[in-house]
């Protein structure tokens, strides 16, 4: 049952590492590890949750590799993206004597591959660390590409550094034991990549939707397009200077509507991201930018994943359009007062815009409401 | 009374920058940043003593240039290097809706260039910053080479990031607000540069240590050297994996040293400096590897200096050998359980060794409490 099925190299230069792909990858960590690194420590970082699924058969591997290591277990869920864990687990790296040229392992989803990553590279001013993506957004977006960090009470990932891993295991067979919620919140990923730019990938995705949900060779392929689809960007622009924020398409309301639902089980990461391409696509076609038949057409394909694509569908009551603006205004990707969005032409044709009146999208957002 | 006297330029490829040093930059600073970074806005981050008498000085400047500026001021002293203040600082940049395009300055001695160096390293994934150094022991050392972080209960320094300046600022006339002690123990560090590979440079500071103390011409000289002294070293290892390491000469004595007086006003952190040269030098000389005649030697200038050279120097009792050791082994530069020092051939010959047994530094502690 273990194969690496997929190899993605991003080519960053002295900072290049492999994404292997595959079933089982988390069992034989060990064997992997004990090859590629030999004579290091592990310091394992990873949630309540990862801690009952996957840790027992990533200790096991280890321990039969020989290979020594400690643990540091936080509460999952995005509030752990805190000062406050972030200390512990710095201080848990520390505790456990790990030294400049020992490890980290970031085994969990994005909020362990953030923390762990950004808690890396701060103790002893850099360690190297290892990404082990157990959740499908982790896998295609959260894993690939250095970003690491925390949230602020000024909004999210505000705080953090571009942190690139030495490699990623992307074990397959995590996604089994991840719940159906969790599993279409990371599906948005997926299928941001063909939005942004691969129209084909989109139409092929609508034809796999049902096997790639139900843990078909599918589901392997969309995991190793995405990653290749990251790479190839993170290695044009690792610092996000220009053409990598072209992923964040979806996520300037997505985080807008995940602060104002205080980043709670009310709304997933990946559920505001979905949320969030429909308004960009909505928006574009209320701009004359895009074909209203496109915007129906992804939010079509969101919903058939089982995904809020309105606001209406958040649960509960939401802030006022004044407190989105403001959280979009705080927003990392906001310019000199202009608001920067990526906008879109169709299916596959997103741009950056920098030059976004603030009015307008008020004016959006409070029509929105009413639907 | 304003005058560049000194440029020291940090040749680091496209992280270079450069040290300007001389009387009166602080005023002067307004002028100098509307001229090398147009548009740009300012959070300045000092702490109580430094808001009392350097920032009106720079204020002023920045309102008679038109520069808009936001200032976070914190507590002095070496307790601010601690995971709460770093996130108050980074907060407190938020807060000020400060941009990634805009600049942090780091307005204070090695406490604040740390801390505020660190915080702008990790807000929004990386602020550029200025150093506007105020102690001496900023000026010659802590501002220049990019070293930046907090304490952590584990050890000084362990928690932090490599981040480079966009200019340093050394104004001398700042050094005339500098108490005594202070001054002292920031010269410790201008020792050290001539006690690590500069033999000459220690002899004209034994013929001009009454110069630099009472602030002639020596003085800025003094200060220029250590820069270019430190510059050089860290062209040559910018992320401390060589030569670099001989900058720590009497850190790891001072850090244990520090770290048992809780780091508090029973030892400043050049103090501890002073006394754990001393203690390399002599140590260097119990081991055969250096004549005895220069551990005096450094042992009667230090003291000429006011500086505390011997264990018996600190007020209050010391822990336990035992504590001290403990101590000494968690600090960042030991490798896979053998210790590295920095250790001397003689005045201007210290060199790295990593070799060195625990069992001989314990003896050679508990025979130096006795002292
Ligand atoms: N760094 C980046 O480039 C980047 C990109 C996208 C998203 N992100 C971040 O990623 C985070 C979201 O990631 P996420 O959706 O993986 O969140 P997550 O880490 O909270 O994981 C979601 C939930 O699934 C559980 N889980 C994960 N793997 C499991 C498994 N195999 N079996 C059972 N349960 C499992 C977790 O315990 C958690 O409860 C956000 O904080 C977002 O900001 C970062
Ligand atoms: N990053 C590095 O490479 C590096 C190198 C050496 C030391 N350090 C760090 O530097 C710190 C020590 O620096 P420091 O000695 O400057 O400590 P500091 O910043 O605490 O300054 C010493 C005291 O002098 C006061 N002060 C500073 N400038 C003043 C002025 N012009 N007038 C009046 N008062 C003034 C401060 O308020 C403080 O009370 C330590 O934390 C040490 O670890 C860092
Ligand atoms: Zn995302
Ligand atoms: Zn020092």
């Amino acid at each position: 049952m273990t194969a690496i099925d997929h190899v993605v190299h991003v080519a960053l230069g002295e900072r290049a590492y492999d994404i292997l792909i595959g079933p089982g990858l988390i069992a034989e960590a060990g064997k992997i590890l004990a090859e590629r690194f030999p004579g290091r420590r592990y310091g394992i970082v990873t949630d309540d949750n990862v801690a009952r699924t996957q840790l027992p058969l990533l200790v096991a591997g280890l321990e039969a590799a020989g290979l020594d290591y400690a643990v540091i277990t936080v509460p999952a869920g995005e509030g752990t993206k805190s000062y406050q864990m972030l200390e512990s687990v710095v201080e848990g790296l520390l505790a456990a004597r790990l030294e400049r040229g020992d490890l980290v392992i970031a085994l969990g989803g994005g909020v362990i591959g953030d923390l762990a990553g950004f808690a890396a590279s701060i103790t002893r001013r850099g360690m190297d660390f290892i990404q082990m993506p157990t959740s499908l957004l982790a896998q295609v977006d959260s894993s690939v590409g250095g970003k690491t960090g925390i949230n602020s009470p000024h909004g999210k990932n505000l705080v953090g550094a571009f942190h690139q891993p030495l490699l990623v295991l992307a074990d397959l067979s995590a996604l089994d034991t991840l719940d159906r919620r969790q599993f279409a919140a990371g599906y948005a990923e997926v299928a941001k990549y063909g939005l942004i730019d691969d129209p084909e990938f989109f139409d092929w995705l609508d034809a796999h939707l049902d096997e790639i949900f139900s843990g078909g060779p599918a589901r392997g392929e969309a995991v190793a397009r995405c990653c290749a689809h990251k790479a190839r960007v993170v290695i044009e622009d690792e610092k996000e200077q220009g053409v990598r924020a072209l992923l964040n398409l979806g996520h300037t309301f997505g985080h807008a509507l995940e602060k104002d639902t205080g980043y709670s089980d009310r709304l997933l990461h990946g559920e505001g991201v979905s949320i969030g391409m429909v308004l960009a696509h909505r928006y574009s076609t209320r701009q004359g930018l895009a074909p209203g038949q496109d915007a129906g057409r992804v939010e079509a394909h969101l919903k058939r994943a089982g995904l809020p694509t309105t606001l209406g569908d958040i649960a509960g009551t939401l802030g006022s359009t004044d407190t989105l603006m403001a959280a979009i205004a705080q927003d990392k990707k906001v310019q000199r007062g202009a608001l920067t969005f990526i906008l879109t032409r169709g299916i596959g044709q997103a741009f950056i815009e920098k030059n976004v009146d603030p009015a307008t999208i008020r004016s959006f957002l409070d029509e929105m409401r009413g639907q």
